[in-house]
């Protein structure tokens, strides 16, 4: 029986449309026509013409047979075209695939094949790259090429394809794309990095997109006052959502094509950036700069950084810096962030290192989120609010993927019983607050006990001579595992392995500090993730 | 055949959740559970209370048979039981049908009869009102009545009814709710004021309320820092969603039992309040209080106002009090506001009649609006963007009621052609902005030509004698129409009625100025609009 407030009050086109984060761009087109939308080198894009060259995107892609359910392959730094691909390649009803621009030929090929791209739009930087992908792919695809002004024209090389300007003057400015006739609709694919075996593709829908930009937008206070600055790939889970996010308020996009503190500095100064996002190895990169590259700035920048937790020293050094530091934390599989470490006023009264423990904590559910759990992965049951007992981190979200492209069996895994397994551990604090311990394939077992890598890696952090430091489990046969810390000294700093393991001891349990050290650069990948795997590599080597 | 971005990849418990704007309350109790949630007189009640107190009311209804599609009603003005109805008798399943504090026994008999209501909480200020409608109500009901101690024992009356804190100790304040089951159940009902006929029951889905809440925070540009003061009723379409959308960023809510200006800038000054909503009306009494109440504050308050656009005269002085004025449209049928006068830059080197002219527009669609339109009502064309031709203003949103209850045709009418018709007529100025120029209703046409009765009204406000002015038809035997004006005097001025048509007709087309003037007090409802059908009423009988 449905009662009365369930009968002749159906949703229909007047009040119901699907949620779409590409709704955003006509809107701020039409709000603020002659705002600059986009900031790229010399070049100035405003609202209009940005949804003008979206709309010629999503028509040459329809006149060229792309449709819905096609996917489009983007490799580009974080320049106009993949921004305008955000907005273009969903407007012809497919879905949007951004490559990470570090992977090699194997890799690209093997996305190329599992997405079942139709077309590819690529930066000349990775010319060689591309055509060693190509070559490996057994079938034809259309491939674009983008000649970006920007670029050093020493890097890179020609693709033989259709230029990407040529491709937009195919198409119709005024273009009558069709909006996703469901929200559920696929609107981005993103492959994991993959730190064991083959990547997994990571479906986003319309309506997580949609959210998580709200989400983005009350979070990091921005408005149409917000110059954002693009050092967070947009490759990376659609640059957490921010393309959407800042067009929803009609902020302004600084694009950069090379992240390196010079340009960063200079990009603040010089277009009074507002807000970026960065992982925690940019942080570390801003702060050890040299003077001559630190332009200074005389406002406050908000810096949203997510991954790994910002040791204490690195809070205290960006905020002489003039920047604001907020810890974010999700996966690709939320849309990027899925909680924030929502600054209380009362922490304001605690010493430098009493805040840098709180800020230094994943901290509560995003806007966005839905449901935030931490619980045993089996049994589901939550641990106690104690800061101590270890638990999965879960989520229950809007915001959280369709599921992975080809993949049930790992989809089902990943929502076992209701709720996202982030295979984070972590713990529950009495504020409510969550802090992660470690990644579930990141923890040390060293006879029988658990140590945490997290746990050791940021009391390395805190020696004075370490710039970064990674902890991972070197086979042993006594003990199984035993902590091997993999450690970059400060310019100029000294330390051996022995007075680094010494003073560990003095302040960890003795079990828990590392037995083997070994000091030199630390591998990442393209967005500044330290690769652990290829440390454990090494680690099973020495 | 569907794509392979639709296969295998359902939605499910841990990727979808119907969207509600209660979850924002959990949340807040979750990262703010000591933060002030709501100020009432000396009282102060912190997030983890006002969310204790609302599963408790919710668990309450539910144990007294409460539950999904029941509705369940308050009178009350803006006092934290009200606020405590927007989340608890949802989180019941049920339905919230706030009334409006103005009515008599006899709309409120309609309106409780009509509604279905099975229980209703009532505060004694209106215990002969209340009294008079069940008296008339040919059925039983539940009734709660509050004794809120900040109201003035000498007004109202006992009711006889369930004490509203003995209820709340009914309940569990641990109460297991359950969400929606769906986003498109009902939330909210709201009976429209009626200026004609019987009032009408407008349902409110969990979808919109969320929707409509996240585009407040970001409209208004709401934080963790927002102290908003409760002038506007919550009883009026649901307070414009601002329940949900300052408790969605964890704000403070600072009830008002009575809106006068004494107690306005008392709380402004003593609260430190940051944002308000507010009628037009209550901008004219705040502009003109008597110095004694006008109580100073050294921050900016942003102040929403709806409705009628507010005139430049009003907008200066509220800026010279320290208020910041947005101005914004809806109606009841869209969760309130649709549209935002967005501020843009370059209005600031315009002259004081210059922006005034820019602000007093009803402006471009809400961040959560979907399409707003200016279009011909009967063929859905749009007009040019010219700021001349007349069209009716037409929504599309996620934000537009389901329909009105048990009122088929009117809700089809309302939904012709998949687009809501607003019922006002307006203008699309080349900027894109849309101006209001009248209600369809209220244009007044004499000898043939349509008079805008509010750009007459417009006028009449600018002449330094006038402090409110309303203008509606005379019925005219030689020319159909002729528009008769009922003006409010300012305090010691001095006018005649021949002397304010001549100063019209200077300013006017001679056939657009008023014919009759009449000088008064205006009718007004309880949210502070002009009552025309009573002028109507009055201008016939002249």
């Amino acid at each position: 029986m449905t009662s009365m407030f369930e009968h002749d009050l159906d949703a229909g086109a007047a009040n119901y449309v699907p949620l779409s984060p590409l709704s955003f761009l006509p809107r701020a087109a039409h709000v603020w026509p002659d705002k600059t939308a986009v900031i790229h080198g010399d070049r100035r894009v405003s609202y209009r013409d940005l949804h003008a060259r979206a709309c010629r995107l999503a028509s040459a892609l329809t006149r060229r047979g792309i449709g819905r359910g096609d996917t489009v392959a983007v490799m580009a730094p974080n320049i106009p075209p993949l921004l305008e691909a955000h907005f273009g390649v969903p407007m012809a009803g497919a879905v949007l695939n951004a490559l990470n621009t570090r992977l090699d030929a194997g890799a690209i090929a093997f996305i190329l094949a599992h997405s079942e791209a139709k077309f590819l739009i690529a930066d000349r930087e990775y010319g060689a790259v591309i055509k060693g992908a190509l070559a490996q792919l057994e079938r034809p695809i259309t491939v674009v090429e983008i000649d970006d002004p920007v670029r050093d024209p020493a890097v890179g090389e020609r693709i033989d394809g259709i230029d990407y300007e040529a491709l937009l003057a195919e198409g119709d400015p005024a273009f009558a794309w069709q909006p996703p006739a469901d929200e559920w609709q696929a609107i981005a694919l993103n492959y994991t990095s993959g730190t064991t075996g083959n990547p997994k593709g990571v479906v986003f829908h319309h309506r997580g997109g949609y959210l998580n930009a709200l989400g983005n937008v009350i979070a990091f206070g921005l408005s149409d006052r917000a110059v954002y600055l693009w050092t967070l790939p947009m490759f990376h889970c659609n640059g957490w959502s921010y393309p959407w996010a800042v067009t929803a308020v009609g902020g302004t996009h600084v694009c950069l094509r090379r992240v390196a503190a010079a340009p960063i500095f200079a990009a603040i100064a010089a277009h009074k950036v507002t807000h970026l996002c960065a992982a925690p190895t940019i942080l570390s990169m801003l702060i050890h700069a040299p003077d001559t590259e630190k332009v200074g700035f005389d406002h406050v920048v908000e810096i949203a950084t997510g991954g790994a937790a910002p040791p204490s020293p690195v809070i205290s050094a960006m905020e002489r810096l003039g920047f604001r530091v907020t810890h974010l934390y999700g996966l690709t599989e939320s849309f990027g962030p899925a909680t924030i470490c929502q600054w209380q006023t009362d922490w304001a009264a605690l010493d430098r290192d009493g805040k840098a423990s709180k800020m230094a904590r994943q901290g509560v559910g995003y806007p966005t989120l839905e449901a935030l759990m931490v619980a045993d992965p089996k049994t589901l049951a939550p641990v106690p609010a104690d800061g101590v007992t270890i638990g999965e981190i879960m989520l229950r979200s809007n915001t959280v993927m369709k599921g992975y492209l080809k993949n049930p069996s790992a989809t089902a895994e990943a929502f076992h019983g209701g709720w996202f397994h982030t295979g984070d551990l972590g713990v529950l604090h009495p504020d409510g607050y969550v802090e992660v311990k470690d990644r579930m394939k990141d923890v040390i077992i060293s006879g029988g006990e658990n140590i945490s890598s997290l746990e050791l890696e940021e009391l390395i952090y805190k020696h004075p001579a370490v710039m970064e430091a990674a902890v991972v489990a070197r086979p042993d046969e006594t003990w199984g595992e035993t902590p091997c810390a993999f450690v970059t000294l400060k310019p100029d700093a000294a330390l051996d392995a022995a007075a680094l393991i010494a003073w560990c001891r003095e302040r960890i349990a003795h079990f828990k500090a590392p037995k083997t050290v070994v000091f030199g650069p630390l591998p990442k990948t393209a967005t500044g993730k330290i690769q652990k795997f290829v440390l454990r590599d090494r680690a099973k080597a020495l």
